[in-house]
């Protein structure tokens, strides 16, 4: 079977990386069985199969891959059906779509998140955590943080994405397909920690509700932080 | 042949409408071949075939399209060599790209070509134009238009477009397609007003003289406004 290299927080049921959601979910789309092996931040040891320390990693028999694009794109490959990138040209467009989205919505959430993803992980991932975030950010984790200014960033960047989801049910047409779940990815990462920074009566959250049932459906409530 | 009604200037060489432009690029890369009929924006009667009064209007044999997009659709439908959209989930991605980057990058460029688009339009346009546009901006021309901002801006939202173009020849892949001409409408439309306001040594200026070179070796040079 399908074994998930993924996120935890101290609490192993808490799944927050947006990138591990983003396999997660495309798993479920394709209706492939998998376990979940969730790890701490620090728990680096099992991802040496993948030749490099990042979640989320898939190990499928022999074949391990890692980044969650080239997951999808594997997935694609080895079980074609209902697939989630699809053809080359509208595997390139969902790649750009990635970049699009991520680049809008990743720094409003993470000023949003940060604490909450402190708060969640694993007392021995704090110091991990706290000392290669700040060096990424270039200060700390406190001085870094906005919970308003996130907020507010987030309705702004996810306004084309609600403008288009009032026109169809799903990013990717009549079904839910890999943009679908590249961009859900974080917002599941919210979800998990507690947060919900869309307005409640939006096509943005009722796409984000249609994607959590289907998933829910077979896989039971989705545990999120206090 | 297929007809193009198009924006013309004062000048009827001018041609700078984006969405205009989409299509011509999009009628090159099929290798149909085409004529096309400049209009002003005063001139609407020829539009009355299509049952709207907006540029671009494509007119092939009995058919009467108008929309960009619809356009780019009907063209993969009646001429399936060189596919612009490609299937349907790749159609569907290229709509959603052409909602994200448009809304990202037309409000800078029209606060940067405001004075240039008025400046380039017949007199018998003018009144047209400021009143029809001062009344979806809310102020005049005068009071929106603001060079340093445009470019400031511009500079911004093309970011993620730089990154992806960094990585690939085109926005589709390693030959354009669909995407590409959806958003080098909006550079075309910059460029025949005699601006450049993305930084000359990019991978985005790269990426467009790419599509310039490939449309001017059949049609010769595009003209600009001084």
């Amino acid at each position: 079977m399908l074994e998930l290299f993924e996120l935890r927080g101290a609490d192993p049921e808490i799944l927050f990386s947006p990138y591990c959601w983003r396999v997660r979910l495309a798993l479920a789309h394709k209706g492939l069985p998998f376990t979940g092996s969730p790890l701490r931040f620090t728990d680096k040891e099992p991802l040496a199969c993948s030749g490099q320390n990042l979640v989320p990693v898939i190990r499928d028999g022999e074949t391990v891959v890692n980044d969650s694009v080239a997951i999808f794109e594997y997935l694609d490959a080895t079980y074609p059906q209902q697939p989630l990138l699809g053809d080359s040209l509208a595997a390139n467009r969902a790649r750009l779509l990635e970049k699009l989205t991520f680049t809008a919505l990743r720094m409003p959430l993470l000023k949003l998140l940060v604490p909450r993803v402190y708060a969640a992980i694993d007392d021995a991932d704090k110091d991990y955590f706290r000392t290669s975030r700040e060096k990424a950010l270039g200060m700390t984790l406190e001085a870094f943080a906005d919970r308003q200014l996130g907020l507010d960033s987030f309705v702004l960047a996810v306004g084309p994405l609600e403008a288009w989801l009032k026109t169809q049910p799903y990013l990717d047409g009549e079904q839910p397909a890999g943009t679908d779940y590249l961009v859900a990815g974080l917002f599941f990462w919210a979800w998990c920690l507690g947060e919900q920074p869309w307005p409640a009566e939006s096509a943005v959250d009722a796409w984000f509700q249609r994607i959590l049932k289907r998933y829910e459906a077979e896989f039971g409530v989705v545990k999120r932080a206090a």
